[in-house]
C-alpha cells in the first residue's frame, strides 16, 4: 500500500491560505525548485517557470513552447529490428524572463542581500504572478522591487513582464532586461552540465549533449531586440521578440548589447528617492517547422506591433475575462475546506495553464512547466486530463482530440514496424513518432490505443458531436480497432476465446504480460465503439461513411470481426479469489512484503532492478482498479470491491497517478477515509512535493485526475454506455461539493450535500441524468434537489498484504512473500 | 524447422579436399571476410585475422588480443536501476601483419594486377598459413610472392611472418613492412566510420567512437621497432615489438618511418632474375593492466631477444610437434567422408587456436578471430566448448573453469545490484563486470550460473580432480546455489514447490518468464551439485572445508534449504501433450507458421521487433531440448522424443548453437537422417558461412559444439551422473568414427562401426565406461569390443507445426498460427 497523506501537508506560515491564489510568504531557498514549477506561468502554448526575475538563485531557468523539441538519434546498447531510432526532447528556449538590477552597481540577488520582505503571488483569476521584494544595501538603502509577470490565455505567442523598482534613497540603478540561451549543454556559467554524472532518474530529460539551438537572427531596433534560431537536427525555427517601455520620472539613459546568445537592453537610471522606474517588456515568441526565419521574425514583429498599441490593462482585463469563463465553467467549490478549496482551484489553474492554448498541440506530462518526461506526450492526457476538458471545456479537449488525430499516418506507420495491421500511437512522443527506447514499459502499452478512443467517444458522448467523427476521428476508431483484431489471437479450448499477448498495461511494475485485465477491456470497449460508430456513419451520413470506406479501405467484414473478438474477449478472473488478475500469470507471482519495505528504497523503481520488481506482486499503480472506473459496467460491486482491496494493498503509488483512482474506487467501494486521503495524496503531489520531482515540472495528470476524484470520486459521476449518472460519496467532513459538467452544450451545477444532491443549470436548455438508477431531467430554471439518505457503504480501515496471506486465498494455497533484502544502494554507486 | 541443409555446402573447386588442411585454390574478394576468419591464425591469446599481407584487399584488417579491451559508458536511453553501465568492446591493435611490396614502384594489390596464380592454405599439423602469389607486372615481368604466418600454440606471445619475393626479370622491389594501428575509428584511409550507419546487426561489435589506444612509446633500435600504447578508458598497456631480418643474395638498402600509429621498415632490393627476397619479421605483443609501458617494452624485448637466438625452424618443429599431441589427444576420425573429415578437423583446429594459450583469460564467442559479439565471454564457452576441453585437453579446460572462478567477485557484485545473495556471472563479459545493456536477453539469463557449474562438476567427474574444488573452486559452486536459493520462491498448492520467475532461458525468443524449464533443471543440478560436493569436502578434507565455510559464512542449514529447493524445484510437464513446456506460459502463446515465412524475412531477430517474436511459440534454439541432453537422467525416452518432435518444429535455428544439440538428440530419439543434416549444418557454419556472418569471426561455440556432436550426438556418449556411457548412432552413410577421450588421465580410443564399438586405451592403465547399460572395463593394451545390434531407433522425416495445429492437442483445444504478415522492412528503412 501506499501510505496515502492522513492531513492537509502544506507550511501554512509560507503557504498562507488564500481562496484564489497560490502564495509563497517568504524566500526559501531551498524550496527554488519547487516553486519554480509551482508558480509558472503559462497558455499551454508558452510556459515560463517561476524563477526569480535576476535569473539567480534558481534551479532549473526554463522557457517552454509545447512541442518545440530537438531530435537525436537513439544509441542501443543492443539493438533491435524495429526499436525507436529518434529520441526528442523539449528544448529549453531562448529566455526573456530575465530582467537584471544593480544597486550602486552591486547586484540584486536575493540569496546575497538582505531581504526584509519577500513574497509571490500566482492569481487564479486574474492570471499574474506577482512579487514583491524589500531589502536594503549595505549602505542601508531600502530597495522595493515589484514585478507582474503573465502569460495571457487570450493569446498564444506573447508574455509580458512589468519590473518597478524604488529606493528610499538617491541612488544609480542598473536595470538590464536580457535575451539568453542558457541551452546547449552549458549552464548559465558556462560550465558543461555533466553527463557522467552517478545518479539516475528515468523520470528526467534526456541531456542533450550538442548545441541544440544555432544562432540565425540578431536584430535591435530602438527597445527592439530579435533573436532567431533553428534547432540543429529537428530543423525547427524559433525566434523571440522583445519590446521595452521605461516609465519614470528619473533621469536615465540606455546601452545595449547584441550577440548570438545574449541580447541586453540596459537602463541607466540616476534615481530619486521615492521615485519608482517602471520598465515594461513585451515578448513574443513564434515557432514553426517549414517557414523561415525572416518569416518568424515578421510574425514577430506583427505581434509586437499589434500589442504595442494597446494599453497593458487591456491584457489584463482579457486575461481576467477569460479566467472568469474558466472558473465559471469549470470551478469546483468545497465548502468548509479552505485549504482544500485553494489547493483544489491551483490544481485546476494548472490544466488551464497547460491546455488553454496548445490547439493543435498534445498536452505534455508536464505541460509547458517544466522538461520532466523530456516534453512527451503520453497516454494521461486522454485518461487524466480529457475528462475535466470533456465536461468543462469541451473546445480545449476537441483539440487535444485532433492532436491525435493528425498522428494518425505516424501512428499506422509504428504499426507497420510492429508487424501490425491499423495504427498504434506512440507510448512517448513529441512529433508522433515513438521515442520510448525503453519497449518493455513503452511500445509494449498498446492500451494507449483503447486510451486515445476511450477519450474521444467519451468526448463525442458529453458533446453529442458526432460531426467530429465524421470529419474524420473516426478514422482513429478504425485503426485502432483494426490493430486490437490483428493483435489479438484465437485460442479454442471448447469455446474460442479471443486473447491479446506480450503488452504491458498501466502498471509499469509488471511488463510484457499476456491478457493484461486493463488492455483486454479496453480494447473491447475500443472494437465495440469502432464498430457502433462505422454503422452509424453509415445511417447517418452515407456520403461521410464511402468517403471513410474509400480513404480507410475497409471491408464490412472487419466489423464482424471486431465484434467477434470484442465478444469472445478473455477477461482473466479468479473465481477463488473473486478478483481479477492483473494478467494472466500475476496471481502466480510471489508477493512484495510492501507493509516491511522501508521508505528509503521507495519509490521501488530507484532501488530496485526492472526484473526484480517485475518478479513480484507489487504494483506503481492499480490498472484492475483503474479499469474497473473507466468500465464500472464491466464489474460487480462485490468484484470491484475485491479487486481494490486486493490491489490497493500491493500498489506502492509510485506513479503520481495512482492516487486518483484509488480515491476514486476506494469512494465507490466504501472506504471512505481511504479516498480522501488518497484525494489529498493527489491533490498535494506537487504543491507539497510528494513524489520529490515537482523541480521538474507540474504533473499535470494529476491536477486534471483532481478534478475526476472529485466530480467521479466523491461526486460519483459516471458516464458508462452514454448516461450521465450519480452515485456520490461526499466525505463526512465536507458540508458541499459543488462542480459544474456541460452536457450537450449545457452547462449544469452540480451542488452535492449530505442529504441531497442539487441540479441546476447555469447555461443552456436541459439536461438529462440519473441519481443511483432514478432518471431526473434538468432544465434552465428549474433546479431539481434528490433526497440522498445515505452516502453509500462505509468499510473501515485498509487492506493489506496481510490478508493475502491468510484467508483470503480460498483455494488453501500460500505464496510467500518478501522483499528482497540485500541492499545494493551503495554497491551500485561504488562501481 | 531451421531447414538443416543436406549435403556437403563447399564450393570444392574453391576449397579442395585436403586431409589436414584448409586450402583456397584462387582469390574470391567477395569472400574475403570470410575467408579473414577461416584462415585466422592463433593461440587463444593473440589473434591475427588471415588478412592479405599488403593490407589490402580485406573487409577487416584485424588482430586481437584476448581480453584487451575498451570500456565505455552506456548511455540508456531510458535508464533503471541496475542497468549495466559500462560496456566493454575488444580492441583491434595494432596490426604487425602488413608487408607491403611495390615492383619497380608499382603496387602489389592483389585485385589489381595480373594475378597467375594464388592460393593459401592453414595446415593443421603445421599450424601454419602459407601463401603463394605468382602475378605479371605491366611490363611482363613475373613476379612470385610466398608467405608464412604462424602464432605459435606454445609462446603467449609471439607471431612470425615470412616474406619471399622473387622476380623472374631484374626488377626494383620495395617491400615496406609496417605496424599500423588502424584504430580509433578511422578506416585506414583516415576516413571516420559512419556511426549513423542504417543497417544494424546485434551479433556485431559497438563501434568504439572516440581514439582508443592513446601512443606512448615509439622506439627503433636497427631492425626493431616497438610501439606501445594505453587505452583510453580501460587503462590496459600494450606494447608491440617487431624484429627484421632480410636474407637475399640481392643488393638492397634500407629506410625507416616511425610515427605514433605507423611505424615502417622499408627494404630496397635491387632484384636480379631469379634472386630471392625473404624477410622475417618476429613480432611480440605484450600487454597489461598493471605494469608499465616501459616494463611491457622490456618484456618485448626479452621475448625478441630470445626468440632471436633460435632457428626458426626450431619454432617451426616446435608448433608441429605440440600439434602432434592435441591432434593424438583429440583428432576424430571419418572413414569414407573425405569432406567431413576435413571440415571436422578445421573445427577443432579451431578451438585449439581459440584456447590453447588462454591461460587466465576467458574464450571469447569469436576466440581470437574478430570482433563480433565485442570479444565478449558467454554462457557458450561452458556448454559448447568446455566439454571438448574437459575429455582431451583437461589442463585447458581447468584453465577456462579458473578464469570463472577469478570472476567469482564482481559476480558477488552482480548479485548484490540485483537483490540477490550469493553471486551471478554477467551474460556477457570481460572483465567480470556485466556489460549487457539489454537485460531481457542479457542479464535475466540466470542460467549462465548453472551452465558454469554443469561445465565444473563435467570437469572434476571426468578428471577427479577433486583438488580443483578444495582449492577455490567450490566457492563458484556454493555462491551459485546461494543464488537460485535466494532467486526462487516457495508456492504452496497442497505440496511445496520451488519457482524460479523472471528468467530468460538460452532461447532468446522468449524471454523473462516463469519456470523455464531448461533454468529450473540446470538450477536443480546446481543446487546439489553445492550440497554434494561441500559434504563431501567435509569428508575428505575437514580442514578445506573448514577454511571454505569461513571465507564464505557458510551456514551448515544453507545446504538443507538447497537440497529443498532441488527436491521441490518445479518442473513444468503438459500431461496432455506429454511435454516439458519451454516455461509456465509458453503453450499458451500463439504458434509462429515457420513453415510459411519466407527465407528473406530471416533471421527472425532481423526482420521483427522482439514483442512480435516474444509472443509467439518460435524458438531461436530449443532450451529444453538442450536440457534433455545436459540432463538425460531427467527425461524418459518418449519424453525426449516429443519435446523433440514439438520443439524442432518452432525452432528456427537462427542461433548458430541450435544446430549442435538438434543433431545430438534427434539422432538420441531416432531421427537419423535429421540428425545428420543438423550436423552438416554446425559443421559448416562458418567454413560455408551458413550464418552469413563469419566475416565477424569464427563461431568458436559451433567449432566446439562440432565435437559433442560427434562424440556425444553420433557416438552417443553420456556422464550423466559420473558413469561414462556410451548408445551409438553411427550415421548409415559413415563406414567409422573413431574419437578420444580422456577419462581420469587415461586416454581410451573409441571406434565405431556398424555392428560394433571399440575401446582400446592409448595412453594410461585404464577406464571404466558402460555401453547401453553393460559395464566395460578396458585396461593398457586390452581393447574391448562390443557388439551392436543396431544404432538405436530409427525414425522417418521431420516435424512439423502442421503436427502441432492437428492431432497432437490431445485435450482439442486449437491454437491459431500465424506469420506477422505485414512486410515492414522497408518502412523502416524509409525512417
Amino acid at each position: 500500500m501506499m501510505n496515502p497523506i492522513t492531513s492537509e501537508p502544506l507550511d501554512r506560515g509560507l503557504f498562507p491560505l488564500d481562496d484564489w491564489g497560490l502564495v509563497e510568504s517568504r524566500f526559501e531557498p531551498e524550496l527554488q525548485g519547487r516553486m519554480e514549477s509551482l508558480f509558472t506561468v503559462g497558455n499551454g502554448y508558452l510556459g515560463m517557470r517561476g524563477n526569480l526575475d535576476e535569473g539567480r538563485d534558481g534551479v532549473t531557468y526554463g522557457t517552454f513552447i509545447n512541442g518545440f523539441h530537438e531530435t537525436w538519434p537513439i544509441r542501443h546498447p543492443e539493438e533491435a529490428f524495429g526499436f525507436a531510432r529518434v529520441g526528442q526532447t523539449i528544448v529549453n528556449v531562448v529566455d526573456a524572463k530575465v530582467i537584471r538590477l544593480y544597486v550602486d552597481d552591486q547586484p540584486f540577488v536575493l540569496s546575497e542581500v538582505e531581504v526584509l520582505h519577500h513574497t509571490r503571488r500566482l492569481d487564479f483569476r486574474d492570471g499574474v504572478l506577482i512579487r514583491e521584494a524589500v531589502w536594503r544595501t549595505p549602505t542601508g538603502k531600502v530597495i522595493t522591487v515589484r514585478t507582474r509577470r503573465m502569460i495571457p490565455l487570450t493569446e498564444r505567442h506573447l508574455a509580458v513582464v512589468e519590473y518597478e523598482v524604488e529606493s528610499d534613497a538617491d541612488a544609480s540603478l542598473l536595470i538590464s532586461s536580457q535575451l539568453v540561451n542558457r541551452q546547449d549543454g552549458v549552464d548559465e556559467e558556462g560550465t558543461a552540465r555533466s553527463l557522467d554524472d552517478e545518479s539516475f532518474d528515468p523520470r528526467k530529460a534526456e541531456t542533450l549533449e550538442n548545441r541544440v539551438l544555432q544562432p540565425k537572427l540578431k536584430v535591435r531596433d530602438g527597445g527592439r531586440i530579435l533573436l532567431g534560431y533553428r534547432t540543429t537536427n529537428s530543423e525547427l525555427g524559433l525566434v523571440c521578440g522583445v519590446d521595452h517601455r521605461i516609465e519614470t520620472e528619473n533621469d536615465w539613459d540606455e546601452a545595449h548589447q547584441l550577440e548570438d546568445d545574449i541580447a541586453k537592453q540596459i537602463y541607466r537610471v540616476r534615481a530619486k528617492a521615492g521615485q519608482p522606474v517602471r520598465i515594461v517588456k513585451t515578448v513574443a515568441y513564434h515557432t514553426s517547422d517549414d517557414v523561415s526565419i525572416r518569416e518568424l521574425r515578421d510574425r514577430c514583429n506583427r505581434t509586437l506591433d499589434r500589442i504595442g498599441r494597446l494599453r497593458l490593462d487591456e491584457l489584463y482585463e482579457a486575461q481576467h475575462a477569460w479566467l472568469e469563463e474558466f472558473w465559471r465553467c469549470s470551478d469546483v467549490e468545497i465548502e468548509g475546506q479552505p485549504g482544500i478549496q485553494q489547493a483544489v482551484r491551483w490544481n485546476l489553474f494548472q490544466v488551464a495553464q497547460a491546455t488553454a492554448r496548445t490547439d493543435g498541440e498534445g498536452i505534455a506530462a508536464k505541460g509547458v512547466s517544466g522538461d520532466g518526461y523530456g516534453g512527451h506526450y503520453f497516454w494521461d492526457a486522454e485518461i487524466y486530463v480529457l475528462p475535466f476538458l470533456t465536461y468543462t471545456l469541451p473546445q480545449v479537449a476537441r483539440n487535444a482530440l485532433r492532436f491525435r488525430q493528425k498522428m494518425l499516418e505516424p501512428a499506422r506507420h509504428r504499426a507497420a514496424e510492429l508487424n501490425q495491421r491499423g495504427a498504434l500511437f506512440p507510448w512517448r512522443t513529441i512529433n508522433g513518432l515513438e521515442s520510448s527506447a525503453y519497449y518493455a514499459a513503452g511500445t509494449a502499452q498498446y492500451h494507449i490505443d483503447a486510451d486515445i478512443t476511450y477519450a474521444l467517444m467519451q468526448y463525442v458522448r458529453a458533446t453529442g458531436d458526432l460531426d467530429f467523427l465524421a470529419r474524420g476521428a473516426i478514422d482513429i476508431l478504425v485503426e485502432t480497432a483494426r490493430l486490437w483484431a490483428d493483435l489479438g489471437f484465437w485460442r479454442s479450448n471448447g469455446s474460442p476465446r479471443f486473447h491479446i499477448h506480450g503488452v504491458t498495461g498501466p502498471d509499469e511494475y509488471t511488463t510484457v504480460v499476456n491478457d493484461n485485465l486493463y488492455t483486454n477491456v479496453m480494447a473491447r470497449a475500443n472494437l465495440r465503439a469502432a464498430a457502433q460508430a462505422v454503422s452509424a456513419l453509415e445511417d447517418r451520413d452515407p456520403e461521410a461513411y464511402d468517403r471513410m470506406r474509400q480513404r480507410l479501405d475497409l471491408d464490412p467484414d472487419e466489423l464482424v470481426d471486431w465484434v467477434a473478438a470484442a465478444d469472445a474477449m478473455h477477461i482473466p478472473y479468479d473465481e477463488r479469489l473473486g478478483i481479477h488478475p492483473q494478467d494472466a500469470q500475476f496471481l502466480d507471482k510471489e508477493l512484495w512484503d510492501l507493509e516491511n519495505t522501508p521508505d528509503l528504497k521507495r519509490p521501488l523503481l530507484m532501488h530496485y532492478h526492472p526484473l526484480v520488481i517485475y518478479r513480484f506482486q507489487v504494483l506503481k499503480q492499480a490498472d484492475v482498479v483503474l479499469a474497473s472506473f473507466l468500465h464500472g459496467q464491466d464489474f460487480t460491486q462485490q468484484q470491484k470491491r475485491n479487486n481494490f482491496e486486493y490491489y490497493d494493498a500491493l500498489t506502492t503509488g509510485d506513479s503520481s497517478l495512482s492516487a486518483v483512482v484509488q480515491s476514486i474506487i476506494a469512494a465507490e467501494v466504501g472506504y471512505q477515509t481511504l479516498a480522501s486521503h488518497y484525494f489529498l495524496s493527489a491533490l498535494y503531489v506537487d504543491l507539497a512535493d510528494l513524489h520529490g520531482n515537482t523541480a521538474d515540472g507540474i504533473h499535470v495528470a494529476s491536477t486534471g485526475g483532481v478534478w475526476s476524484a472529485l466530480a467521479m470520486g466523491f461526486g460519483g459521476m459516471r458516464d458508462h454506455g452514454g448516461d450521465i449518472t450519480f452515485d456520490p460519496r461526499l466525505p463526512a467532513d465536507w458540508r458541499s461539493l459543488t462542480f459544474r459538467v456541460t452536457l450537450h452544450g449545457t452547462r449544469v451545477r452540480v451542488r452535492l450535500t449530505a442529504d441531497t444532491i442539487r441540479f441546476e443549470v447555469e447555461h443552456g436548455d436541459k439536461a438529462e441524468l440519473a441519481v443511483r438508477g432514478e432518471y431526473v431531467e434538468v432544465t434552465a430554471g428549474n433546479p431539481v434537489s434528490v433526497a440522498l439518505d445515505d452516502q453509500g457503504p462505509v468499510l473501515h480501515g485498509t487492506p493489506s498484504t496481510r490478508d493475502l496471506l491468510g484467508g483470503r486465498r480460498a483455494d488453501g494455497s500460500v505464496i510467500t512473500a518478501s522483499i528482497p533484502t540485500i541492499s545494493n544502494g551503495d554497491r551500485n554507486e561504488a562501481d
